[in-house]
């Protein structure tokens, strides 16, 4: 007998049948006598439409007013699935954040988890309820409502993981698990049966979709056990667990890409203290993230100065620093959005020298010209022209032994 | 400068365009100075899907898990108006039930508010905003999201304007004010520009679809001045009132009626203490509700018993009645579901004798026979056969000189 929290995201309760075999999960590890809290988003397309009636009354919908509607989605979901799991002969107690008391700061549509009470929710368990919590929501301290932000709901689910102690934390999402790469690109890619929480966050942040980066975050500090299962099939999925357990002991577990990545260079920068703020501090004003930064030493008291944007924001970047590359009296700003970052993830790697000339190797035997390098403890990241992606990953996925046997 | 609370309903608010045009009612209404706390229930249309949902999922929703998913709806409407208000910029602020704190009891789908907190209220209003508030809804003392029942916006409007003591509460519907009787029967009908709360009260119970009878009451016992005026015109509406200010001084307000009736009688009863509850008790087991009720005093030591029911609960009365007729040793069963009760209503007739004379008069001469007649202080119901609703609401409508001028 074990407590368990199970995450189900918009596509998972999108229709009422659906919401049906969610019930039906939770029926099934019920008589298997497990404990369940269950946390729920919005049936999918439901966040949209209300979206969109906000920006009919309102060119920019006010930030509270906007929780309060979009708020209204896991209600309806968590409401419906209790109704389900009655009907199944379960009994079922259903929540919003408020009502659990998600206790969060006040910056509403991206409010941070601050404190969970959680005597309703062991009181429920005790007398054998199914709990079903409203994910993505809190209130603040004055009892306004607020919201996580996007994918919030997992965070959701792992703060509420962490605050009762549970066995494990079932993120149940379209994809039945973590896999070594993208299938879509590399069919031989492998399902990974446990990966570690620096690897999964690194595979996040690198563009793998799987998860919310924040509540990878959010289980590592807590040190909660992360499953991501499939909604719509059977299987284990992927543990993602810390290494001092039995992970695999691969050198390498993954490889992530981003397709979503430009650069912009800017040379002959006169080699003064303050010059990375100088470059970077235009861009940050305006709320442009930039992802990796290599600056170069030159040889004639000036340097080079790389950095990636989102695609997106190129063309915005690139008037900020011309105007910069200006005032600096820097020789010229150069710029390319047609490159793809592609990385290796491995918590092996650091213990194992000559990784990175693998890597290096590898993508040299096939004519990749590498354009950029960036490293972590745990990954190696090389910006690419976008032409060579598939190839670049499908041989470092040969190469690293990935593939599944 | 006055304090108002406006209550929209469904169809008021039943469309994008229609939450405009209300939050510019609003909007009129502080640039006359006036505090504003607005009521809303759901947009018209979205209980009815829920409901819809909720019977996929159980057969017979579970009470409290109905009132979590129906309470999404007035959040919906709340919050979409606020962003209305927002945008012609005015400061406004939502509350949900449970927000504001409108304490009721645990009845879910049918709570009754036991206290309101108003010092958010208050605390809005001094700082010159606007409030609005979900309808409908409240929380219990443990937390739980409660539903006031159908209607049940209109009661949240009146309680609101008791705790804050409103100078008015208005109540905007899809008609102008409350009829001399109902247009579509009688187009000479008159919108009375005032009428008591009893008189309200008679008129809203015998069939006056305009407010819901709790509300009214709840007005009455508060001392709230209520309102009733269209969303979708101007004017002044029927103000709902206290005998003792200012009434137009007729004797009849308003002539009420309801198709919805049919009769029973039993004959031939033994004439023994206990026979009442012995006949409408079975009745009343099966939640049948009885209106009318007579008792024939007979000369041959039995009596006839009359009673009347809503038309649809009309065959099942009459199986138990049937029933009881055997084990009573009665005589018969006979019933007619083609009847209309017609009622006169108005505080005028306490202190006037003749308005039954006029009434039975009126009707003998246009050949329309009595079936049935109950009275109260403030009004005399008759029941007749349903062929002549029209004929006789028109001609009691003239007989006491209700036409509009």
């Amino acid at each position: 007998m074990a407590l368990f929290v199970y995450k189900f995201g918009g596509t998972s309760v999108g229709t009422v049948e659906r919401i049906k075999s969610v019930a039906e999960k939770i029926s099934l590890a019920r008589k298997n006598g497990d404990d369940i809290v269950v946390v729920v988003s919005a049936m999918s397309g439901e966040t949209n439409r209300l979206t969109a009636m906000a920006k009919e009354m309102q060119a920019q919908p006010t930030d509270r007013e906007m929780d309060v509607l979009l708020s209204t989605g896991e209600q309806v979901s968590m409401s419906l699935l209790c109704m389900a799991l009655h009907e199944m002969g379960h009994d079922a107690c259903s929540y919003t954040g408020g009502q659990v008391r998600i206790l969060t700061d006040s910056s509403h549509t991206k409010a941070r988890i601050q404190e969970i009470d959680d005597h309703r929710l062991r009181d429920d368990l005790d007398a054998g309820k199914v709990v079903v919590v409203a994910g993505f929501q809190g209130v603040d301290e004055h009892g306004n409502i607020t919201t996580l932000g996007r994918g919030g709901s997992d965070t959701t689910a792992v703060a509420l993981a962490a605050a009762l102690n549970a066995d494990e934390c079932h993120i149940y999402t379209d994809v039945d698990g973590v896999y070594t790469t993208d299938p879509r690109v590399e069919p031989r890619a492998r399902r990974l049966e446990k990966i570690t929480f620096e690897e999964m966050l690194e595979m996040a942040s690198l563009g793998s979709k799987v998860l919310q980066i924040r509540s990878v975050e959010f289980a590592g500090k807590y040190n909660v056990a992360l499953r991501v299962l499939s909604s719509f099939s059977e299987g284990q999925g992927t543990l993602i667990t810390y290494e001092d357990s039995a992970v695999e002991k691969a050198l390498i577990s993954g490889i992530a890409f981003n397709r979503d990545e430009a650069k912009l260079t800017i040379t002959g920068v006169p080699d003064l203290p303050g010059v990375a703020s100088k470059i970077l501090g235009p861009i940050a004003d305006q709320n442009i993230e930039v992802d990796m930064i290599i600056q170069n030493i030159a040889d004639d008291d000036t340097t080079d100065f790389t950095f990636t944007v989102h695609r997106n924001d190129y063309q915005r970047a690139k008037v900020l620093l011309d105007q910069v590359c200006g005032e600096m009296d820097a020789k010229q700003v150069t710029g390319d959005d047609a490159i793809v970052k592609v990385s290796i993830v491995g918590v092996g790697m650091r213990s194992h020298a000559g990784i990175a000339s693998t890597m290096f190797k590898t993508l040299a035997e096939e004519g990749i010209n590498i354009r950029m390098i960036s490293t972590s403890e745990i990954k190696i990241s090389v910006v690419v022209d976008e032409k060579y992606l598939e190839l670049a990953v499908r041989s470092l996925h040969k190469a690293f032994d990935l593939e599944s046997k």
